[in-house]
Parts: structure tokens; sequence; C-alpha cells
């Protein structure tokens, strides 16, 4: 895989300095510039993370240069998504002092849990010092906005988390993703897609996000017209929005 | 979290028996129906897959009643992706020998060698006799086409599959998915997400999959127009044809 990702790299560098007329690419002035050695992107697990909330982000975020995707979790090992699918963590919280990028995932009950231990906030506190971008999708905004870091900032999450977010001091964004300085917050699970492309525009420009999105074929065609509470049957939503209430009532 | 799928499972059982008129809930005769016991849904690992494509479709499919995701690998342990991440294959493919639905993974140089390999190819044929549906994403259509049971069948796969695809014997489609009897395939990496949620309203209906698509909250608003080679700038579709290329020209 690093040579592909190697051939991918050369091959965008191939077409920015080529000589066809250039097109806007957004460069990020506050965004620091990845590093020659190897730029880690972290992502926080735990038992109960969504795991398309992980890999969203990180299938793009994987094709940015030099980086290394490093899984983290309190202790090592396999970490149980909320499909049941196992993902591996390969460090403990207490060996991974820095990130160019933090990744935080969503779930339910065990966001809600994570988001109340303070050996997980704590962590997230130290990391962020030295991040790029500090991130989160889905309700991994809820563990987020629990360090205290989000304080009267804009954040995005799934839309049956707004009222939680807002019970931390964030202000609820109903967009896709939003920044707000180097905070970078998705909507709920697939959001984490959108989000990753806009952070590999953000960091190395137009046409590189475009390249991975061409890899990605993103061009999604969902089958119904049910992905907001906007558009889905309100039936669907009550029922949705109860089932959520009654499996997080005692832990809230 | 198989608290949180019997809470959702309910649910949606409320909405189907209520009195609000029924909306044209596609029910599918052909599908056969789940089993009240537990419904493989199998998915098939090998170093090098993309890990979205594993992803995409299980996300979804996980939500089905009385369902459970199981990772096989030619050896049971972790399976590292092509972005680095390892998930964990929970059996090896001697203890596999049924599933309800079967789900091939695509990636790249990983893939060609897994299409080439005659212990994956005849265990594919053996599971396909039990399965309600027996799916591909991406280029898992080249794994799947080399079994022989796609000769003259319709496929979807990643855009620059077509080629291989073809000298297998399928007909390629320039669908996003595509149904051929039993035979569920999709195009690129995300498209599995597409995939997965039309397979969840065929086996469970139009309003079981519209709750699982507002779960995801999958209302893609993706950043970039550049998904599909009609839409992505020409030399970036060019550039990204050669690296596939190179990155084969060995092993194809």
């Amino acid at each position: 895989m690093r040579r592909i990702v190697g051939l991918f790299i050369f091959c965008i560098a191939m077409i920015a300095c080529s000589e066809k007329p250039k097109s806007d690419i957004p460069t990020s002035n506050e965004t620091p510039a990845l590093n020659d050695s190897t730029n880690k992107i972290v992502v926080l697990l735990y038992e109960g993370f969504t795991m398309l909330d992980v890999i969203g982000p990180t299938q793009s975020l994987g094709l940015l240069e030099n980086v290394e995707i490093i899984t983290v979790a309190k202790e090592k090992g396999l970490i149980t998504s909320d499909n049941g699918l196992k993902l591996n963590a390969s460090h403990s919280l207490d060996e991974i002092t820095s990130a160019y990028i933090l990744v935080i995932p969503g779930g339910l009950e065990g966001t809600i849990k994570a988001s109340k231990d303070t050996s997980i906030t704590n962590w997230i506190k130290r990391i962020d010092k030295s991040t790029a971008y500090t991130t989160s999708v889905c309700t991994g905004a809820w563990i987020l906005s629990s360090t205290g870091l989000m304080e009267g900032k804009n954040m995005a999450t799934h839309w049956y988390g707004k009222e939680i977010l807002e019970s931390k001091g964030a202000i609820f964004s109903p967009d896709r993703y939003v920044f707000d300085g180097k905070y970078a917050t998705s909507a709920g699970v697939s959001a984490g897609i959108d989000l990753g492309l806009a952070l590999v525009g953000k960091i190395s420009g137009k046409e590189y996000a475009e390249a991975v999105q061409l890899g990605l074929q993103y061009d999604p065609k969902p089958p119904y017209n049910s992905g907001t509470p906007e558009t889905a049957d309100t039936a669907i939503t009550s029922m949705m929005r109860e089932m959520y209430d009654y499996a997080i009532q005692n832990i809230r």
C-alpha cells in the first residue's frame, strides 16, 4: 500500500506541475504543513464506536503524503465496534502524545461513557495541543465537547445529538461538516466521508482531493431519500429518536 | 449493540404495524427470508482489501434482524487493509461453509492475487450455493468473476475495473450497483454504501431501509464533483488510470 500511496502522490504532483491552467485550489494558509517525516492521523477507539465514523474519513486521509494512521484506545488490542466488527488498537493512550490530525468517532452508549471518562478527555486535551486539526464524526462531538475545548465553538454532530452537544457549551451547526479554526466536526456517521475529503482539500489542495474522490468513486446515489429528519418519514424519525432516548436513558 | 439492534427492529415493526397509510414497500418475493436463528453476513478479507468496501455495506447490513457479521480470511487473525488499518478475521475459510449474504471487497494488488488464489475462488463457489445474496464491492468483482459464476452476468465494479471484469466473462454495468438474480455488485469503494442500503430494502422493505439511512444520516454532500471519470478533470483521470496500470502490471 505504501507503494501505491507513493505513486498517487507522484501522479498528483505531476498534475499540479503540468502546464494546464490552474484551477482555484483553496490553499489554506492556516494549516500547518505536512512534515517530511511521518504525520500521525490518530484515531481514538472505544468499545461501541461506530465503524463507519472511523473509516469514512480515514479512507481519504490515509492518502495524504507521509501519513500513518494510528489507532489508540485505553488498552491496545481488539476493540469491538457497534456492528460487532473488531478493529485493532495499535497503541494505548499513554503511548501517543501528539497527532497531526486527531479523529474522534461517535457511537451511542459507549460514546456517552467515553465522554465521562476523564482518562480519555484529559488525553484529548493533551493531544489537541499538538494537532493541525482536531476532528469528530457524528456523536464523537459529545466526547470532544466534554473536554471543555469547544466552549462557544461551532460543531456539527448527528441530528439526534444537538441537545447533548449544546448542554456541553458548544454551538450546534446543522451543516454536513463545519470548521471552527482547527476544529473540524461532521454530522452523523456517513458525513465523515465528506469531512475527510474536505480536510484533504484543505491540506493538499483541490486537485489532490479530487483525485482521492475519483479513487473512491465517491458519486453517491442513495437508493432512498431518508438521510435527514427533514426528508425522512416523521414516524420513522420519531421512533428513532425514542429509541436513542431509551438506549442512553440510564447513562446520560 | 445487540440491545440497540433489538430496539431498532422493534421500532420499525411498530411503524410497519401503525395505522398510517402504507407506502410502496418493495417486498422481494425472490429473497429467502431471514431465519429466526442467526443469519451470517460473511465478509471475505485478504491482505490489501479496501476498508471502506467492507464497512460501507456492513454498517447497514448489520442492522438487519438476527444477523451476525463474520469476517473470514485464509488464516484467522489481523488482516491489514490498504490504508494500514487492521481488521480482525474471526474465522478461517474452512470454518465457514454457508452464508446468508457473502460480501467480497475490492482493493488493488491484493485483489489481483486473491482472484488467482484457487483456495479463495473455490471457497466462494462453495459458499455461493447457500447464499441469499452473493455480493462484491469495487474490484471485489474481479475476485467474484474469477470463480466462473458470473459468466454472462451483469456486474458493476470500480470505473477502472471494466476491462479486467470483461476479460473474465462478465458484462460490465456502469450503474452504481446492479442486481443480476442473487448477485449484487457495486461500483467503486463508496458505492458499497448504496448497495448495502438497497440490500436492506430488498430484504426488509423500504421503511426499514429508510430508518437505517436516517440512522447513518446518509445525506451525502461531497465537497468536490470528481467522483467519476465523467465529472473529474481528464488529466486526473488519466493519471489515476496510469497509476493503477503501473501498480498491477507485474501481477495482472
